[in-house]
């Protein structure tokens, strides 16, 4: 078929041109003689490619030289260890927020190196809101507050930053970075797992305040030490090159399309439309306290459990696809993270309207 | 320029076929509308590529069920701590051979962990030899024995697999795997970094004794724990689905080229021709004692240093890319892996000798 409106949660969609040009750079990037993915990373090339990616990422989020940016492997899950690895320093534990499955993920893996408090948990409402910070019990001696902007299966999102004082501020933002501004001063470390804004999987980005460098625990293994990551501007071994090239496309895509304040507003309008036209129907609903609703993730349920199959076979067919919810919320999901177009959100309204006519 | 013949000695040249193919495929494989590097890892699609990758590789490899291969992320670097973590168990030391540069960082790792003898090493011969084995000062109470089979900047090979009873046998097979035969069934655990033979970096096979599952240290990042990646195929969290997808093109293309015995033979061939004009020549010197000189990786000195530069600038005008050699070793380094053709070893001598007959 034509290129698809692909709604996955990740690895997902990417914008066409990037991939376009991936394409024609495949066997010869700029007339090396070769592709991005067999050139050494200590070569003059990819260095400069991915000095470039890094350049184009502090401008584009905003980032300070009092941040190091690390291009990490492992995803976001290998970061639920290194962070309590890293971070916990000489204090014995860790203030964490519950807001849904990636958090709990976190919870349980910080848990095998310190004490986590939980100091507040969606699950009394069902993940459907979140806590005003009034209400959580952090504690000043925690080494770190570690939260999930928005939860990708739930599609629960802050509308708000933590305050955490003194406590460095941890931040799961795999999918949400880059999506609108973020400001960056106001957290210790932001970790992105790339497959969702950024590129596809296999890398992850960290931008950690430098002044939190240094402080690994002795069992740290080395590929997981950030001061040894920041020591060798990522490359202590062979990085994720290619990846690390994707991710500089993006980057470029994102410029040219007028940088997280242009993104902001398509994301504000794409999800505005789809969360309208579901409180506009009777047949389809989103269980999310309206002001915590994901602009990059949006479950939503049929009125009649039994039509799942019928309505994903049509959506496949119109070429819409990936919409089947995570096992754990049922129902349908669409992910529409930057490189999901209008044209995308509009389809799919379409269909879900001719669906919820035809079998509502 | 068209394609060069790149010696890198990785990441590495891959097959024109392969990256033909993934240029084809970039933006719809097979009728999908999708990049392979957009789709879910839990999609039929992907699960069809990876499944079909390990199938392959098995084949390729001779790895029987008793064995476990998992694609993980981070590098042969993140096995260097993974190895001890997963497999000291109740143990507390383990053997390792020191033969170069590579061994010595598995080594610098696992100290961390627990004791390492160095039950062998290349160091007085200034790593052009491996001690006979007769000579190891091995241990039947060490965890594992590990060794490098191909020190990849030394150029140092072995040409033997070490017996160790019942010791569990290590290797980290990144610059050799798939390019001649091996017999799986010595082995307790294989790894190897793709980058070399496999594909693009950001991926490593780890192929594992399935009694071996099971044992990892309580401090194991989740990330690392051989048992929970495979209980997941490894897929506990997203996998690096495009690098995936690439070695799965990889092992396709090794299968029409006749599989690990046709490489091997080609593989021979093409180390023989480069060593014989080395030792044929008085301008050329390759210091490793001839039984146990690499296949895949050549370093060779010109009789003058200071011709370097000249010789260098001379191969990248005719497309002979990246023979200069590691830091550590000076000189030049052709590392000739499976997917470099013999024409390119032909062109690298015919080059080298009008070089030395202008220069020498």
């Amino acid at each position: 078929m034509s290129r698809a409106f692909n709604f996955c949660a990740g690895p997902a969609m990417l914008p066409e041109a990037v991939l376009k040009q991936a394409q024609s750079e495949m066997l010869d990037w700029r007339g090396t003689g070769m592709s991005v993915m067999e050139m050494s990373h200590r070569s003059d090339e990819f260095v400069e490619i991915a000095e470039t990616a890094e350049k184009d990422l502090r401008e584009l989020a905003g980032i300070s030289d009092d941040y190091a940016v690390l291009f990490m492997q492992g995803g976001a899950s290998s970061q639920f260890s290194s962070i309590p690895l890293n971070l916990l320093g000489e204090k014995t534990s860790a203030d964490y927020v519950n807001t849904g499955i990636w958090s709990k993920k976190a919870i349980a893996e910080a848990k095998r190196y310190g004490n986590v408090n939980v100091v507040a948990s969606a699950e009394d409402s069902g993940f459907a809101s979140i806590p005003d910070q009034s209400a959580w019990t952090t504690s000043a001696d925690a080494a770190y507050l570690h939260y999930t902007p928005n939860e990708t299966i739930g599609g629960l999102e802050f509308d708000f930053v933590p305050e955490s004082g003194s406590v460095p501020l941890v931040a799961d933002l795999s999918s949400t970075i880059l999506s609108r501004p973020l400001d960056v001063s106001k957290f210790g470390l932001i970790y992105a797992g790339a497959q969702k804004n950024i590129g596809p999987s296999g890398l992850v980005v960290v931008i950690i305040r430098k002044d939190l460098l240094g402080k690994a625990r002795k069992e740290t293994p080395t590929m997981m030490n950030y001061q040894v990551i920041a020591d060798n501007d990522s490359m202590y071994n062979t990085p994720a090159t290619y990846s690390w090239y994707l991710a500089g496309l993006v980057f470029q895509w994102l410029k040219e399309q007028g940088g997280v304040q242009a993104m902001a507003e398509l994301n504000s309008r794409k999800a505005k439309k789809l969360y309208d036209f579901i409180d506009g129907s009777d047949f389809y609903a989103n269980p999310i306290a309206a002001r915590f609703r994901s602009w990059m993730n949006i479950p939503f349920t049929l009125a009649d459990d039994g039509l799942n199959g019928a309505f994903l076979k049509g959506a496949d067919a119109r070429g819409l696809l990936n919409l089947k919810g995570h096992r754990s919320v049922g129902g349908m999901r669409a992910s529409i993270y930057n490189a999901m177009p209008e044209a995308g959100v509009d389809a799919l309204i379409q269909y879900m309207a001719e669906f919820a006519k035809e079998r509502g």
